[in-house]
């Protein structure tokens, strides 16, 4: 019996004009990279689940691909005794299960599998960092393009391997490394003809900042979760928000300011600075917003536009610095297409101190949904060879193929449809695969070509056929 | 307490002079697909488990990575009760484990585990095929590059994940395929600059008509095994082996002429006929490596030698014509660097029929050691940037960050050093990371420039600079 085949849930097949698009995108980004001095490096897509584990939070863990140990395992001589009541606990919903019991059964996890997917490019690259730092000259400028997995809920447009493409330096508290990773979305989404993106940036230290104002540096995480939502709920939504997380009225009346900022980039920064003007903290934020507002204006952006935006916080946990996003064009409908900050000690977990780093990361899915809706992807991207030759028998075949292989070493791409099958269904073929030329015949060095967009039919020498 | 961070055994990171290099090799291989009309696809780097197990023999099943089902699966609703043997099962080792024990434990991994980690790149080609049979234009040429996971025990350049670049075709019959994917291997690494390597050609149906002539059909698979080794243990140990077997003497008397086979490959292909001359099965074998040697020889080889090898057999049961193997060239210890073959039936397994596939494989790995023992990668290949500006402090990076954001848009790689520095520890960045040139001032538009590989200091005009 044949089995029928099907994917696990939440994966895809990418078909040869999917893998092309990527790949177009990825090479720009790549040649960025490059020319803005970044450097490539690889990890393994599984790490020791003790590099992975309780980095991400609760909701991380449970969502990281754990690998079984390999069969050797069960034949192992350091003989593994179950918990007694693991079949228990097996037989248990998440509803019922106890704290102690779900310690068991991660303890059991563990036992079985001590390996597990890589979920982001962030943590495998700390790693890197520390076991590689004698190698390594620092600050270390890499860029990272592989895929990542997460057992997330899939949904549409949403998948359990995707890929993560990042650039991140450590090694130096720099600012111009804030600029320079602006400069580098702009040129990124420049040559891709996206125009109108908008860099939204912040500062982990202005909302410290905000919060301290406020009184309420208890409550930052709270403060800034609701803030952060303004887009979505409004004015009131967020003031509702933050009085129910127990921050009191008063308070929301000194931060009034957040919700009437107005002007350019150094407009708004300056009745920030008002705001903040009695928050060392604070102040320090403005400075470091100042300073790169600055220089990417003198720079000059190609198409991109710098926004400050005081209410975006995302990994807030995570970041120290700069925070920055990039919003899609205006009029399309979409999430953010990019994002990124500075963190000032990424490589402490794993021993190495006092390490900064700051990086970003391009959403590739999300970029290529956005360049397919503004039918963005060059006309001359194809996966069809330039010429199709017909295959008219034995003889005509080793015409062809005399010709195909002299055009191959010009580069030039050509195939043979295989069989000497009727005219019509090696026509139909060529059309289903996008060829654009089908040589019909060769007689006499005059090549029959068929310009299958036109319908025009011309009769090539060797020279017309080559600069076709 | 930082954890000391480490790799899952037989895994490795790699650098970005690494990275550069497979990239570039990779990068000449995509070229050569896609001039030979080949089409990009990707798959998901975990299939359902029932899709590859059972695929890859015994041994292949056992090494197969396969994933927890993820954090949910405990809680699931659906109450999952353990064989009550299991624990006992746990602790045996695996010479005292009965096949009914084993059949258990392979019970309750698949009701932990319903995904496993891509072992190779056919079987989910072959899934591909069947999946999108309405959306193909048969034949179907495809390559993919992607990596695959095997639980081997690690050794000195083998790793538990490691790229695939397969370049197959299905959906024909025609030898003129098998013409053209010899050609392609010769492309590839003419390209490469790797002159010298011999291309072995069999087929099934020779080894089959050999078996046949003998009267031994009955151990074809012991047969060629034993021939398979003729290379390392000699005529005398391929006999003793083959009589060891149970082929009897009088049998390997008839296969005398096949330990001294000479000449050109068509005059090898002469002896084997007459060998054959009773076989049906073997004169069509015969008759289809005439084909592809009078073809392969009519459009000619830029490097590669095409060489007849009745011995080679490689995975005997799956393919069903020809058998191709690439050897490095002489004077480099190294095993095949490439092989591949046709497969009759790929697409049964998933229920699709009498789709015939032939297809080749590049071994990126020993490819990539090859090039480096012989120094053929290309000097231009480079992980630095062509410029490091110094850093001399705030209004120096200022002018530099101008010039740094100029080059880039010409597709000029350029970085600042980010912090103001002593020169000795930027200069030895520079030294360290590879940089060709140091800009150290810029004064009145006349960049002063040093090449670190000569020591020569120039005074350069934007003009001269852009055109170092």
């Amino acid at each position: 019996m044949a089995q029928k085949p099907g994917l696990p849930t939440g994966t895809r097949d990418l078909s040869s004009h999917e893998v092309t698009k990527r790949n177009y995108i990825m090479n720009v980004m790549r040649r960025h990279f490059e020319c803005f001095g970044y450097q490539p490096i690889e990890t393994p897509s599984f790490e020791n689940a003790s590099t992975l584990m309780g980095k991400y939070g609760d909701e991380g863990d449970r969502l990281i691909f754990k690998i079984l140990n390999s069969g050797n395992y069960f034949y192992d001589k350091n003989r593994i005794q179950l918990p007694d009541s693991l079949e228990a606990l097996l037989t248990h919903s998440a509803e019922t299960i106890s704290l102690e019991q779900r310690v068991e059964l991660n303890r059991f996890t563990a036992k079985i599998s001590d390996k597990a997917l890589r979920y982001d490019l962030t943590v495998p690259f700390a790693r890197y960092v520390v076991m590689h730092q004698n190698e390594l000259a620092l600050p270390f400028k890499r860029y990272q393009m592989q895929p990542v997995w997460r057992a997330d809920k899939p949904q549409k447009g949403r998948f359990r391997e995707f890929y993560q493409c990042d650039a991140d330096v450590v090694g130096s508290t720099s600012l111009w490394q804030e600029v320079e990773l602006l400069q580098l979305y702009d040129a990124v989404f420049h040559d891709l003809g996206l125009h109108g993106v908008t860099l939204k940036l912040n500062n982990r230290k202005v909302l410290s900042g905000i919060a301290e104002v406020i009184g309420a540096s208890d409550k930052l995480i709270d403060f800034t979760v609701a803030l952060d939502k303004l887009d979505k709920i409004g004015e009131a939504g967020v003031k509702d928000e933050m009085l129910a997380k127990g921050i009191p009225a008063a308070a929301l009346e000194k931060v009034q300011p957040l919700f009437s900022f107005s002007g350019s980039f150094s407009q708004k920064l300056t009745q920030l600075e008002t705001l903040l003007h009695t928050s060392e903290i604070g102040l320090k934020g403005v400075e470091e917003l100042r300073f790169i507002g600055a220089q990417v204006e003198k720079l000059g952006l190609q198409q991109a536009t710098l926004e400050l935006d005081v209410t975006l916080a995302r990994g807030l946990n995570y970041y120290t610095g700069a925070i920055v996003e990039v919003a899609a064009p205006k009029g399309v409908q979409m999430g953010s297409i990019g994002g990124g900050g500075r963190y000032d000690d990424l490589t402490g977990i794993f021993g190495l101190k006092n390490v900064s780093g700051v990086g970003i990361s391009f959403g590739l899915d999300r970029i290529y949904l956005v360049l397919e809706e503004l039918n963005l992807f060059p006309e001359t991207l194809r996966t069809a060879p330039q010429f199709l030759f017909l295959n008219l028998g034995y003889n005509e075949a080793e015409v062809a193929m005399q010709a195909i292989t002299a055009l191959r070493r010009q580069g030039i791409s050509a195939e043979l449809y295989p069989d000497a099958a009727n005219w019509d269904k090696q026509f139909k073929y060529a059309e289903k695969r996008g060829v654009p030329f089908v040589i019909r015949s060769i007689e006499q060095e005059v090549y029959s070509v068929k310009n299958l967009a036109t319908g025009e039919v011309l009769a090539c020498s060797w020279e017309q056929l080559m600069a076709l």
